[in-house]
């Protein structure tokens, strides 16, 4: 094979290191796998003579690998490479027991299963990096429990909120995602269905009742969920997974979101652990890991879009292109989740927050951050209109506190503790009940996988 | 307002006559209903005086309706028509009442409850028209479970299926798509969180402890989910329903494109019970029903996509313009799942099958649909390439049948029942028990929800 | 018609007030235009008798309106709005005129040239308002070209740049997509195939002759490109008018994006004119049109994904859902850049600097916004390592200049000006030019349309 | 490194054998070549002393190559590859030719220089095949100019039309969509413009006058166009390349449609030159290269949309993520068009024609697929309501060109040639001049590049 790999990840950072669950490589392994685990699963129904998947290993073993790029290139032709697969496969399996290999299977069946099997295994990585992230946000949520900090909507400073429940909502986040990704994992299936997904082949070899027991049997060896009936155009398991694999990158991406912005120079509140440098500009601290992870929730929506279409225009009995459509895409989505969640773990794990920029932040507006309490508490006591009156002198640079006493005084309302009033540690709200209910240690024993 | 709808429905045919319940007509019925829930909240907890909500009800019952196209163009301004609508809300209310409307809300608050709202109704109808769709799509595979059929693959002839498989396919994915919406219209919950997701505001209306029932409160008050924390910025509840609803719009439009396929004028085997006629074409009888799906399946995954990539983009406290992408995107989603679902529930209802369509192109290969089985049976007996020259020769025009009585003679092997052999009904594996095991009416009690 | 219009644009805010040239109404005021086009453009080639047109036009005019929600219900049938409207336009057309409306067209040659002429005007529109963007762009780089500003990459100051600068790379993407949507709008071509592409009816009313001049004639009576063939399933014309609305709307996004991020209010660079206000938080200048901008940009690229994937599915010589995809597609691609232009004109027209917000800002890393200049004019004369070693001590909070200066004084190197070394003015290349390329009134007199 | 290639083609065969140019090992060659041009444009403007650059590639020459696995590992930490490459240049070159490296450049000047070189020589290849394929179907198209075949909308029977007008309508948008390649790809420019596009840095190093000449000469050393001004965050290069290409995958996108159909085993018009077969099923004739192409023509689109979505999200200088998700997605559409466009030029070089096939599906309808042509022609002798009597009949079975002739000699119109009438040739409209007007030889010659 003169041709060089198309993709060693010098295009896409964020999967770097992470990505070895699913390259070329581990696909191929996967395919083979099915392969010998077919076998395995006729010896279990009774149809396939006791050893001949150990025999069909062992010649295996013993024969030269399976050459991915060469087989790439001999899956052209009829557009996919368990063809050419088996043919080498075969060449490799001494006497009677190549006989019993890819028996009464088609191409999609063995496909189709090495993709779960992939699938299963990088999503188990994912989850995995997933419950890292939560675990770092949980403490960081609970260290930065009573942190207050400034609220923001449309860009703009709102009301107070807490270091903590801002990382609560995201924890909150990364759990849902998750749990979604568990479920979306253990209901990846087997396939196997022959050509058209009667097993009507498989009955012809092993007789009615061994076919009907073949699928369950083949989903054991590979440990996947057993199928109801072949799927080869029902493609809910393909969509299921993308949909949670878009969700974890959501959920990371969320907090990329934040952490990016609040990464800027000018608020500074956040800084993560291992800042990518520059070395021209020293005094950079980019947001590395937020950025890389940005780049895959950029990416991934449109990757689940495409298995959908795919699952939609899933005719006949297996598709014209919808099917192909697919692998590619699963494998890139698995791989930005793999990316994602990988630096997401870390970014959480090394995140600090610069308190001096927290407090120098939420008094930016001198006040004027409480102007929705001033309204609610002073409301009653001065009128609206006067209430109103302040915050608009506030605004154009005048001291809120003082012309709020001098507003009591006048009214004789000098009941009002105006220092507590316009303390924002005062008007957080639940804030530190909302952290407590996801991130406390008790929270974290329950959820935990 | 002189300004003419947008949408009466001319450009989306399929979901004309479905769409009712996600009209902005609706829409704005739900925002209202959203602030008078939270005003028979707010009673709930003891914060508001007994009988406010229902005096807010009766002004509001008493005063004009307000005009939704007006409401949109005041809502420019602003970003999003809560603000204005509070006002007009509060012009039609008197006294004390007026007080507690909106209070301690913030936009958001209302109008991710209302969005909630009209997607619980919307998916409710979706829900209800994927089980009519099962239910006589159960029936069709029941009453079709034993006609054979042709099974494609890359748009050829494979090996034989049934008609009555096809259909248990469809229906698997059906099933499996309204146990997901059904899943995620359940958890869609009630929004309450405030300025910034604290509740600081309803704390210092209602005092802590009301405060954190409240939203539990609300949700019950509108019949939603009581979330776990405000979610302004952790947007599962809507991609999670946007991906059910995605995924059932892929389920019935893989159905389409089967039987929009399967209505081919060369193949025939299907027709639509109300097909769409052409006045200058009567010969026609176009798949209606299969088009308007597909059309509302080709759309829907990108539109799904821009709900994860708002919910990945959901930076502070509430983003600015990630939010605001969401709503005509979940409408437009909610829609075609209405129009696709409906039209799939009459499309079940009204198949009909073309036997003779389908014998006809069952024999269209002249045996030779049949090569696989040849091979496995006939191989052992007389060699795999007598076997693959009796096909080649019968591919190339000659009677299969005697090619392979003549071999079979040859060989001395006249014990094969060449008839019986070459009888697609003989060869379609376990079809029917695949068909049994989704759509007997034993199956279908058990998995009616 | 019971059922109420479903989109008034209360869920579409960025839309509202200026969509009209998009509604159901005016397409179907271009659907009945399409339609006595067609009868003008037969009396052009000699084949309908002269008058027709007028008396069709007459008959139109005197007869009650079409209904537009009523035609969407009834236009369910048969998938498409066209088969309904003629038959209630030859309801309204007395005698023999009659019996030239539709004459040897199909559906899909009005409604695409409806479409088509919907598409021209709203681009027109948007092509207006992208022009007035660009006008008050350049007005605005041209007054702020010099205005030395902190550069960001990353999130982070890097070196300074201009606040013109930054409006000049604004006004370049929106030139340029200006420039290319007109290209696409001046190509969008009438569609006159008949019932497969071949003009065989028209041939057969018309002759020969007449037919191949009918679709120029057509072209000119409704005043689009005369196509070079029907395109019924050639959508390069679809496509290409849908990259150039979603690379405007990309070209404001990008503004919106910059304009959002600079109004935060930690960093206050730029404010809206008219910025949206909260009544509860009378602090917050929310930039509105931005987020408004941003609820389309987030939306727009997905839209343009359907147009083309309908494009790459549009078999046989009519698609059977591909086409029906596209209609409200494209125009939720015209409403959304109808809406985004228009804010961004009123954006760039109102946008405010505020220097001080700039000034502060640029020297918030003291002086170390010049560490790259420093590298270069010092690295050569202290070396480089002492260069780092100052960069350093000055990003842990040393004075730069003081460093600086004493390194200087050591090296005997004092001919060094530090104070213009320091000066971030100093430091701006050739920002100035590249305003002044895109900015000056000469360029933008040689540019405009 | 441990870690294997990510993508060796695998999953992906559309592009296995014609993806060489977009390879990790293409792009890194790229990266390489950016930076010693650069150099050399340095000497270009009289910057950098003559043979610099010459020196840096003998360096270069002479030292191991960098090996692209490590160095994507190495980019991890800094979001991008060219950080840790010009490190690893800077070790390979001597003296003072090595301080000349990436001299005033910022990683986005190399990144996108390269990107762009990658991308010209993979859109040149794409339009290579475009034109292989545009000249095959002219050909085809001139070889089939008068084959009638039966017309298909929505999957049914219409009118007739021709093999050949079918391959024209292909060749059109093929055409039009290797024109539009052709212009994306000659307006691909360089980039130069420094750590924040101001050319300071540049300026510092060469003065001003060779600062402002150094993008064209950059642009003339690695054969790009010279660009306007920096471009960091105005991306329509990336945009209008990744449309074009989208555009060139749905013009072959549609053949392979229209192929894949046309060669269903009922219809069998249409054959691919050399098609996957199966061994298992050799009746089987899967249309693989269509299959193929339709896999991208699903993919493209969403490729295009994460473009897009990268240039409106833009932000600052240059954005925190929005770049990074370009480079991949490109890379991907790149790799997308060169296979596609190649199988589409080796589809249109083998495609047969089975005019037996075409014969009897055209007569598949007994005549009414001339069901229009008779309610023009026979309207005004037979009277409407008669016509549709007879085509209703022979709906039903009777034999319609008797119905005709009673019907006409009924009515004493015995001068209508009814075999004329009925004869499917008569009655093809304009499709030879439609076929002629794009695939004759003279047109051939005026549109090739």
């Amino acid at each position: 094979m003169s041709e060089s790999p198309v993709d060693v990840g010098l295009l896409t950072p964020v999967a770097v290191g992470n990505d070895e669950a699913v390259t070329d490589a581990a696909f191929l392994a996967a395919l083979v796998h099915a392969e010998v685990a077919l076998v395995r699963a006729h010896e279990a129904v009774g149809a396939a003579p006791a050893g001949t998947a150990d025999a069909v290993q062992a010649g295996l073993n013993a024969a030269a690998p399976i050459d991915a790029a060469a087989l790439a290139e001999a899956s052209v032709a009829g557009g996919n490479p368990v063809i050419p697969l088996v043919a080498q496969l075969k060449d490799r399996v001494p006497g009677e027991a190549k006989t019993w290999m890819h028996r009464g299977a088609t191409s999609q069946d063995i496909l189709d299963t090495a993709l779960m099997l992939v699938a299963r295994d990088a999503s188990d990585l994912v989850a995995g990096s997933l419950h890292e992230t939560a675990e770092a946000l949980a403490a960081f949520a609970r260290a930065h429990r009573d942190d207050v900090a400034a609220g923001r909507t449309l860009t703009q400073h709102a009301v107070p909120t807490t270091v903590g429940l801002r990382a609560a909502n995201w924890l909150r986040g990364v759990r849902r995602a998750a749990a979604r990704l568990d479920d979306a994992t253990r209901a990846l299936p087997s396939q196997l269905g022959g050509a058209a997904g009667t097993l009507a082949a498989l009955v012809e070899i092993a007789g009615t009742d061994a076919a009907a027991r073949l699928p369950a049997a083949y989903a054991e060896v590979v440990g996947l969920a057993a199928p109801e009936a072949p799927w080869h155009t029902t493609r809910w398991p393909v969509t299921e997974l993308g949909d949670a694999l878009v969700q974890a990158i959501d959920a990371v991406g969320v907090i990329a979101a934040d952490v990016a912005t609040l990464s800027r120079t000018e608020i500074g509140e956040l800084r993560e652990g291992s800042g990518g440098g520059s070395s021209a500009m020293p005094q950079k601290r980019n947001p590395a890991a937020s950025v890389l992870i940005r780049s895959a929730a950029l990416r991934a929506p449109q990757l689940g879009a495409t298995l959908h279409l795919a699952a939609a225009l899933a005719v006949d009995e297996r598709p014209d292109g919808a099917w192909h459509a697919e692998w590619p895409t699963l494998r890139e989505l698995l791989r930005l989740a793999l990316g994602a969640s990988a630096h997401a773990a870390s970014l959480a794990q090394g995140l600090r927050v610069d308190a001096a920029a927290v407090a120098r932040n939420l008094g930016a507006t001198r006040g004027l951050i409480l102007a929705e309490r001033l309204s609610i508490v002073l409301g009653p006591v001065l009128g609206v209109p006067r209430v109103a009156a302040i915050v608009r002198a506030a605004g154009e640079g005048e001291d809120l506190e003082a012309l709020i006493d001098e507003a009591l005084v006048e009214q004789g309302a000098s009941a009002v503790d105006v220092g507590a009033l316009l303390d924002p540690a005062n008007y957080t709200g639940l804030a530190g009940d909302l952290v407590d209910g996801v991130a406390s240690p008790e929270n974290e024993t329950l959820r935990a996988p």
